[in-house]
C-alpha cells in the first residue's frame, strides 16, 4: 500500500476504532499523501513496499476517513492496540509520525477512544463526586494553594506556610512540583510533621484539609511513599504525570491506594504550546482521566501561563464530559492566579473547579493568612453575584489583594 | 527577588552545579528578564514576591550566568535536586518554564550533568563494548532489521521474517514501537518462537543473533516480561522510552536484569523538531545513557527522518563521548535506511553504529534475507572503500537494492 491507498474517504468509523483528530502541514508532497502517510506510519505501513506484508495485513491499516482543509480524522482498528497499554497505544498514534521529513508541522488535536479500550484502564477512583464527598464541600469551587517559595525551604517553615494556609481558608495545600525529597526539606519528615499541623488545623477550624504530597520518584519509590503517605493517614499523593510517565503512573492506579490522585502537568508546554505540532493538552487531559487521575492542572486562560480561555474549556470538557462511565475529574486552575482573576476564572470553569494560588496568596502583603482569606472572599463574593470591589469595602484581606493585584 | 535578579553574569559555575542551555525568545518583556524568568521559574522563583521566603532560600537559587543572543546558560545549585530522581530533576528544569506566557519559544538545548547527580543513577550495563562483547563482533557497524510490516502479521510470520533477516546477516531483529501484545501477535507466544528461531539461526550461521522484543507495558507488566525474557534466555529488551517514562525506566534498570536495553525514541519530535522550542534530542540522549540504556535511536541525517546530520552528529556525541566514567551507548540510525545510504551514513556515525533498516532490507524486490545481504554488502564494501556500484558488479544482492533505492 502507498500512502494514498491510506486515505479512504467513504469509510464510515466502526464503534470499536480509535479515531485521532490531526492538524498536518505537509512539507513538499501533497496534502493527500501526507494524511495517507500519518495514518500508514501510526499503523502497519512504512516509506516503502515490503516483500514481508501479506493480504490479512492490510484489514488493520488505518485509514483517513476525512480531510478538511489541514484538519484530518484517522480511525484506527482497535486491533492494532493492547488494551490496558497507554504507552502502547501511544507509541502508534504520537510515535513516529511527528519525525516523518515530509512534514512540516503535525499536531495530534483530539482522541476518541472507543468504550473497550477505556474501560480497559482503571480510571479516577474519586473523582469530582469523591473528592466533594471527602472535603464535605459540596458546591463551592475548592481553594488549594501550593507551598512558596517552591524549593530551598525548609521543613518548619515549609509545614508553617502550609499550617497558616489552612487556617486561612484553603482546603487543599500542595507541594511544588519540583519538591520531592531534597536535603533541605526530606520527604518523610516533611510528610510527618506536615500532617501533624493538617489535623490541627482541622481541629482548630472544623473543616476538612488535605495535604498534597509530591510523591514523584522512580515507580518503586513513588509506590512506597504513596504507602507511607496512606500510613500516615494522608489522603492525597501529587504526581508530575509527564516527567513520571504513563508506564509507571498506570502501576502506582493499580495499586489503588485509598489517596486521591493529583496531577502535576510540568512539561507539557514543550509540546503543546505550538498550536500546529505537538500534541494538544486536551488529548493529555483524556489520557491522565483514563488512567485514572482524580485532578489535573488544566492552565486557567488568565495569569502567567500561555493558553487560551477557549483551549481551557476545552481541557475542562475533557475532564469533565461524559465518557462511558469514566468519573470526571477535577480541573485544577493554576498559574499566576490571585483574588482580582476569580470571577473571570468562575466564568471560565464554572464552580467544579479547584483555584490554586500560590504567589496570589502568599504574596499577599498581610501575609499568608490573609492571602488565603482573600481568596475564599473573593469567591463568596463571586458567588453571590457582588462586584469585588464592594466586597473588599467589608473585607480588608481582599481590599489588600486587589490594591496589589489589579487588573491591567 | 524579581526575575532580573536571577541574572548574575559574573556567576562562575561551580563543579557541582547543573548547567542548561536555553534558547529563549521573550514576547513582550526583555530578554534579561526573560533569562531570569525561566532561572525563577524553575528553581525558587514566581511571578510574584511572596511573604514566606526567607533569606537562606535565596542561596538556592539558579543563575544565569551567560547571556549570548538568545542563548543563555543558566546554573542550578545541585542542593535543588533529589539524587537519582530524573523526574525530579526534569520537573525542575523542563518543567514550567515552557509553558509562561511571557515567552514566545524556550529550548532546552543542553544539559551538563554534574559526576554527583550522573553517580546518582544507574548508567548503561553493557554499552558498546559490552553489546560488542555479546555479539563478538569486535569493530565492524552492527546491522539490525525491524520487522514489517510493524503491525499485523502473525506470529507465525513474524517469527519467519526475524529467521529470514538473521540468516540473511542482520546482527539484531527487533520489534517495531508499537508491537506489545496484541491479539495477533501475543507477546509470549512471539517471545518463545522467534527466540527459537533465533538459536537456529545461530547454529546456521555461526554467529551471535539477538532479538529485541518490545517489553513497554506499564511498569509491573514491563519487569513480568523482563524477567520472561530473560527466563527464556533473550539477550535484549526493547522499551518505548519516552511513551513508558522515566520513572518505569529507573525501575527497570534498578531490577539489574542480564538484558541489554535498547532505547526506541517514538514520540521525541512532538517536542525535539522545532528548533526554537521544546527540548533537544540530544539532551534525551543524556538522559537515556545516564538513566541506563545500552542503545538508542538518534535519527540518521538521511533517511525518512527530518533530523540534519549535525544534530544527529551531536546526539551520537552525547551517546558516545566520555561522561564520568558512564559507558558509552551505542547510537542506533534508523528510519527510511537502505543499501545506497551506507557510506554516508558511516561517515555521520564512524563504525560504532547500529544501522537499522526496515523497509529498505524487506523491501529488496529479492526479499528479507538478499536484503539483509545487500546491507551487509554495502558495509563490506564502504569499509573496504570500494564504491557501492563497483561492489554490486560481483554482488547481486546489492545490484538490486542500488536499482531500486537510487539517490536523487
Amino acid at each position: 500500500m502507498k500512502y494514498e491507498d491510506y486515505v479512504n474517504l467513504k469509510y464510515e468509523p466502526k464503534e470499536t476504532d480509535l479515531i485521532c483528530e490531526f492538524f498536518v502541514e505537509p512539507l513538499g508532497i501533497s496534502l493527500k499523501e501526507a494524511a495517507g502517510g500519518v495514518a500508514a506510519e501510526s499503523s502497519i505501513g512504512t516509506w516503502t513496499e515490503t516483500t514481508t506484508t501479506k493480504p490479512y495485513v492490510e484489514e488493520s491499516a488505518a485509514k483517513v476517513f476525512e480531510i478538511n482543509g489541514n484538519n484530518i480524522k484517522i480511525a484506527y482498528p482497535i486491533e492494532l492496540f493492547e488494551s490496558g497499554n497507554m504507552s502502547n497505544i501511544l507509541s502508534s498514534i504520537a510515535g513516529n509520525v511527528f519525525g516523518m521529513k515530509d512534514l512540516k508541522n503535525l499536531r495530534l488535536n483530539d482522541i476518541h477512544f472507543p468504550a473497550e479500550l477505556i474501560q480497559s484502564f482503571r480510571g479516577p477512583k474519586y473523582g469530582i463526586q469523591g473528592v466533594r464527598k471527602l472535603l464535605k464541600i459540596p458546591k463551592r469551587p475548592l481553594v488549594g494553594t501550593i507551598v512558596k517559595p517552591k524549593l530551598g525551604l525548609k521543613t518548619e517553615d515549609h509545614v508553617k506556610v502550609a499550617y497558616s494556609a489552612w487556617v486561612g481558608g484553603c482546603d487543599l495545600v500542595k507541594d511544588d512540583e519540583n519538591l520531592s525529597n531534597q536535603k533541605f526539606n526530606p520527604f518523610e519528615e516533611r510528610l510527618v510533621r506536615t500532617l501533624e499541623f493538617r489535623d490541627r488545623a482541622e481541629r482548630e477550624t472544623g473543616e476538612k484539609k488535605v495535604y498534597l504530597i509530591n510523591i514523584s520518584a522512580k515507580t518503586d519509590e513513588m509506590i512506597r511513599r504513596a504507602q507511607l503517605v496512606q500510613d500516615h493517614d494522608g489522603r492525597y499523593a501529587m504526581i508530575d504525570v509527564l516527567t513520571v510517565g504513563w508506564s509507571a503512573l498506570q502501576t502506582l492506579r493499580d495499586r489503588n491506594f485509598n489517596l486521591v490522585l493529583h496531577a502535576h502537568r510540568a512539561g507539557h508546554a514543550s509540546f503543546t504550546k505550538n498550536s500546529k505540532h505537538g500534541i494538544s493538552m486536551k488529548v493529555i487531559a483524556k489520557i491522565v482521566r483514563i488512567v485514572g487521575f482524580d485532578q489535573l492542572h488544566v492552565g486557567a486562560g488568565v495569569g502567567k501561563m500561555f493558553e487560551t480561555k477557549k483551549e481551557v474549556v476545552e481541557n475542562c470538557n475533557a475532564l469533565r464530559k461524559k465518557m462511558n462511565g469514566i468519573k470526571p475529574v477535577f480541573p485544577v486552575a493554576s498559574g499566576g492566579l490571585h483574588p482580582t482573576l476569580v470571577p473571570e476564572l468562575l466564568k471560565i470553569f464554572g464552580t467544579d473547579v479547584i483555584i490554586q494560588s500560590g504567589g496570589g496568596i502568599h504574596g499577599n502583603p498581610l501575609g499568608t493568612t490573609a492571602g488565603t482569606k482573600a481568596m475564599r472572599q473573593a469567591i463568596d463574593s463571586s458567588l453571590k453575584n457582588i462586584p469585588l470591589n464592594e466586597y473588599a469595602k467589608t473585607h480588608k484581606e481582599l481590599r489588600v489583594a486587589l490594591d496589589k493585584w489589579s487588573l491591567e
